[in-house]
């Protein structure tokens, strides 16, 4: 008899959805907490490189099917190659989904419900925005077997103080929702039955901004934190004047001192 | 009949207060709730590089008069202007204004009352500390008319978790006193009637330390935040030394050692 | 009449006593309050360069004796040195200290009770986790002597947001321990009667941990925060790459999957 799971096909094991402009990404193996597998991997950078392409994505929004958010790497994968080249492209190949993340032209807003572990509490820590329900929990306890969560600290570390990023790195110990949003991991905090819709809120503000300027912050956002204070002023002066000359901060201006609503441009449209 | 305030000078529109080495600077446009025009920008400017040439001054407060602190750019004079090279400039020179308060010798308190809007917020964020009244609010709202805040974002994501920074600029939406406290954008929070008072004891606390200790430590600050770690320790370092050598060192230790109040040389005496 | 104390020798001002792979360094000049003289340093210095020599080491618990944790510098010492170079290397010597802290190759514990002052508070700032007591208390308050805390401001302003660093150097002010912890400068705070039990509990807890793993990550953790993202990446990755190659992953991951206990290779024996 067949296990249908280990049928299911790479265009399984990560559901798209298309709505407005916003894309939701959802990865789909439940049964195996949404481990960030090799396959899983592939098919995360393929909608990542086709949403960062596609000028007509306004949104995207991350979350995994079932109890947990995901859980990491997977380990059974891991473990049947034990070889040092391949645990290389491993942790490149994840990273390069992390740093797609980051680089993407549209916000990426991290839906998170149950567990983020490791590479799964780095992948929402990732994403621009993080909206959680009350009851999930974020870990990075690859020290509880033997693996210290380093690519992951360096997305958690650039969320959250040094000191409580390490000892969460250094004990394994989780954290809960409302602690993740004191320490500044997370976004926002809502009731379990309130997840879906307070996405669809989040989403729905994007939506009504100026596509072309949520696309100028983002490319702005994430390059100049890692600059000089002059180069980033550089930068990110450079890129508000290209803003102001595009059509929407006109009519976002002119809208706002005749009173009335703008109309943006809509991409692709 | 004349628009008084249309022939209001440069003078009027930033308030310059001498008081015991503290200066006191008012962005003083009210009715348009002190908005950082080309005018308002070229003055400030040349206010702080007076103040960072004159060795008689030891505190900034930097205010905004009315019901709010600044409500960022002017829009009218922005769409006036629909010239890439014209934004370039603005937002160099803007830019420009912000670093020269964090490279000022002295420290530099914000005083901030209703709204800190846009480029305001960025101004109370390139202070180095911020003092608000309770209902005081932080916004960086330019994504509702078009205009992603992206040189606001240089100082907020300097000050706050990135995750918390782009809610904010990409939802435009404010968050009140108390939660910029708790996030760290805020020094401290008083109720409306005793925002003078707190600005008032501030101030006087650093008058009562020593002014070139003061300089030595403002002028080292912000720039070992930008290095490695081994940098900064070397810079920070001979900072220390070049303290220790001073009158103020050997005459504040020794009057501790002695459980005396220590007598503090007077710069411009 | 000889001063008992001051024919301590330099074995004595500082305590080390190694128990189970872990080492507990305690300051032990209390009348003086713990301050970091020149012998101190270099004793502090030797200590933790032979700590970094020696693989059966797993974690460093530095604490003080008596009421306070460390007042800092030793300032009548200073002031009897009045000598640009002295100060200069005196600063150099310790910096070296607060970056060998940094750089060990194991997590370093700072139990905190009483006092944590200028270059005493920079200690605690330096170690990976910070464990205070309830009555436990953080400041830099050099800026009373006209000494701004500058190498303190270093370590501090890598751990708490810079308004409420630059607020505590400028000010000389003290925060308490919750107040330490809710800014991220803390990693817990217990009563003070459970101080010593939850300095113990952490170690222990460090200690149920693979030494390998714990090893990779503490070598990545602080290195990784300097670099952009892309270099944090590479360089995390390639530490993981090699973790997955130790004996420890393999044993880790395989007892996760039988759900077993794992057992780590114990370094030195």
């Amino acid at each position: 008899m067949n296990d249908i799971r280990s049928t299911q096909t790479a265009e399984d094991i990560l559901n798209r959805e298309d709505k407005d402009g916003a894309v939701y990404l959802t990865l789909n193996r439940p049964d195996k907490f949404n481990t960030l597998s090799e396959a899983m991997l592939a098919v995360l950078q393929r909608e990542l490189d086709s949403i960062a392409a596609d000028p007509a994505v306004r949104c995207v929004v991350i979350g995994g099917e079932g109890r947990g958010f995901c859980a990491g790497h997977d380990l059974r994968e891991m473990r049947a190659n034990p070889d040092h080249s391949y645990y290389q492209e491993l942790f490149r190949n994840c990273s390069r989904v992390m740093k797609s993340v980051v680089a993407l032209p549209v916000p990426v807003i991290a839906k998170v419900q149950g567990m983020a572990v490791a590479a799964g509490c780095q992948l929402a820590a990732s994403c621009d925005l993080v909206i959680a329900a009350k009851s999930a929990s974020f870990g990075v306890s690859g020290i509880n077997v033997g693996l210290f969560c380093s690519t992951p600290a360096v997305a958690l570390s650039r969320s959250v103080s040094p000191k409580r990023a390490f000892d969460m790195l250094v004990t394994g110990e989780f954290i809960d929702a409302d602690t993740a949003f004191e320490w500044g991991l997370v976004s926002s905090v809502v009731p379990d039955s309130d997840l879906d819709a307070a996405v669809a809120d989040k989403v729905k503000t994007i939506l009504s901004k100026s596509p072309a300027a949520v696309r100028f912050g983002k490319s702005m956002f994430h390059p100049q934190r890692q600059m000089a204070l002059a180069d980033a002023y550089d930068f990110a002066g450079n890129v508000m004047a290209e803003n102001m000359m595009s059509p929407d901060a006109s009519e976002g201006i002119d809208a706002f001192l005749a009173k009335r609503k703008p109309v943006w441009e809509q991409p692709g449209h």
